[in-house]
């Protein structure tokens, strides 16, 4: 098959690989449909993480091609989503609902696990993981918002759960990538009655409105801050959504964030200070991290096929597994908010 | 009037002062019975943090004397609360629940306000800030039960609520100091199945079961971390109490949280780092600061009254306002988890 290699910074191929084969009887083997490139592919593109050579990619929609003797519910030629990190569902963590935590688990594209991009993976603990798309014949911009499941809407959700955002809630979403977009779209569907979106690129502050933001702020930093405060009637927002992941978009979440308000952060953290001094003077709490996906498939799941969702408006760049060097370089070079890769047909 | 003044780092002595008089129509004078010495009095009394010169003391349990035409509901005579902090209880955050950050508020012992560690105390909006005590002829134990209401036990009460303490849970309680053992108080009577006090201290570790603690841990840091693991089968706590305020506490609380809890935290930051990739990774969240005591005081009140908690039971040192400096220095050499200081008899 063809997958996608990282080499180290800055060095992706596309190069034949084995097929993967079943190893555990709870393993499935899946051909991609669509794969993307996340934010956080980016850390390791640039050279700033860490990441293992091999295959990569962790968000997918696919079509299930061989189940294990183990794996019940799901069968050939079944259209599914996978969350970027497999769970085996019964260890603590999973059953306490945080499978992106599973003792047994991880993520796909890293330490030897076969990546979404590529056109074949080894979905091990297939059962717990996978999450089966009812129906069939789903247009293209259902398909795209579903691929966006595996990752980017869940986690922006799961930003928006983590800062506790209630109906009526005054939300701010510092971040203008795919998942701050997302979460925008996750507040406006928890019932916010205001969401401030923090972005200067005008395509972004469009899809931003068009997702709900009710009130766009170009400034940063300082400037943001008290542009927010003034909003506010310098009470500050209920929910500060940190989309970024770096030290001055944490800064300015807490910084905005009104006494007794949760900032939810769901950014892969560089050098990110948490203001302790905030935390305890003004009760502003912190929550968030890796997004427990699979907990959260099923209900995202159901708004995106009725259309309640569309979170795949946020892929404004698109091409093939051939070229997804391409796809990692136009959002790099911030051409694009985020990439859809088409791997292979719906129909095998 | 007689009052402890701070003049620097180990310098407190007790010396007349004018009595405070009536500035505002929300004002009320009271005249203070007991005070006591707060662990985060040391901070400043060691030079450890800076503090404004003059009056000293947040926590005291007084008598009101006087109240102003715009106070309703206090009279000449009732014994009160008052929490470390006041409050308008008017403002956007004192209705939001976070009285400890009005936006009119302060606290008492700096900044030009009276402290509690004096004869008398003029209370700002003493109508939303003082709590009223009913009943009258409250015993000794009573009456030390009722000053650890204005800080400590509703301090220990806020580390518990903000870890989400649930009937059942798992709780560590990092920190043996007087807010970790009300920590110990208040996750018990939040139903906690288990709670692991971290002690080496044997009076500490005596009074902490107590208090309700289930088990005792005398390791810190690493050895700490592995022996609270293995006591959870590797999950790690439901709920981890941060009671101290160093970069260790804070470390050891975060490795021994489970992943979608949330760490308490109510230690006067010192030298805090948050292991944000903990947070994110772990999806271990952070909240706590600087107790909402007035939004807390009436249901502890209650119990206190009706004899199911007895955080006086702290307090293993006494003495007089004359010797107060006894009072810190017994607590700065370790020599008690917490100082009374009697200041004037109940009936005037």
């Amino acid at each position: 098959m063809r997958a996608a290699i990282y080499n180290g910074p800055r060095d992706i191929e596309v190069r034949d690989r084995p097929d993967p084969v079943m190893a555990e009887p709870t393993d499935a083997i899946v051909r991609v449909v669509l794969a993307c490139v996340c934010g956080s592919d980016l850390w390791y593109y640039r050279g700033e993480s860490p990441h293992d050579l091999g295959p990569i990619g962790h968000e997918f929609l696919s079509v299930v091609e061989q189940v294990g003797p183990a794996v019940n519910g799901l069968a050939e030629g079944e259209l599914v989503v996978a969350p970027f990190t497999y769970s085996d569902g019964t260890c603590p963590h999973c059953l306490a609902g945080w499978p992106s935590n599973c003792a047994n688990g991880g993520s796909f594209g890293n330490h030897g696990i076969d990546g979404g991009q590529g056109e074949r993976v080894r979905v091990p603990f297939a059962e717990p993981t996978l999450v089966k798309v009812p129906g069939s014949g789903h247009s293209d911009v259902t398909m795209r918002s579903l691929i966006a499941l595996s990752d980017v809407m869940c986690t922006g959700h799961h930003a928006a759960v983590s800062g506790n955002v209630q109906p009526g809630s005054v939300v701010a979403v510092v971040g203008d990538g795919a998942v701050g977009l997302c979460a925008v779209i996750a507040a406006k569907r928890l019932g916010a009655g205001r969401i401030i979106a923090l972005s200067r690129n005008p395509s972004r502050q469009a899809l931003a409105r068009e997702f709900g933001a009710t009130d766009i702020l170009a400034e940063r930093g300082d400037a943001a801050v008290a542009a927010v405060m003034d909003m506010t009637g310098g009470i500050g927002v209920d929910a500060a959504l940190e989309c970024v992941g770096t030290g001055q978009s944490m800064a300015t979440a807490f910084a905005i964030a009104r006494p007794g308000s949760i900032v939810g952060a769901i950014g892969a953290p560089h050098d990110v200070e948490v203001p302790i001094n905030t935390v305890i003077f003004r009760n502003v709490g912190l929550r968030g991290g890796v997004a427990p996906v699979r907990r959260y498939l099923p209900e995202l799941l159901n708004d995106v096929l009725a259309g309640r969702i569309n979170p795949g408006r946020v892929f404004d760049f698109e091409t093939d597994l051939e070229h997804i060097t391409d796809a990692y370089a136009a959002m790099d070079e911030r051409r694009a908010v985020k990439s859809l890769v088409r791997v292979g047909e719906l129909t095998g």
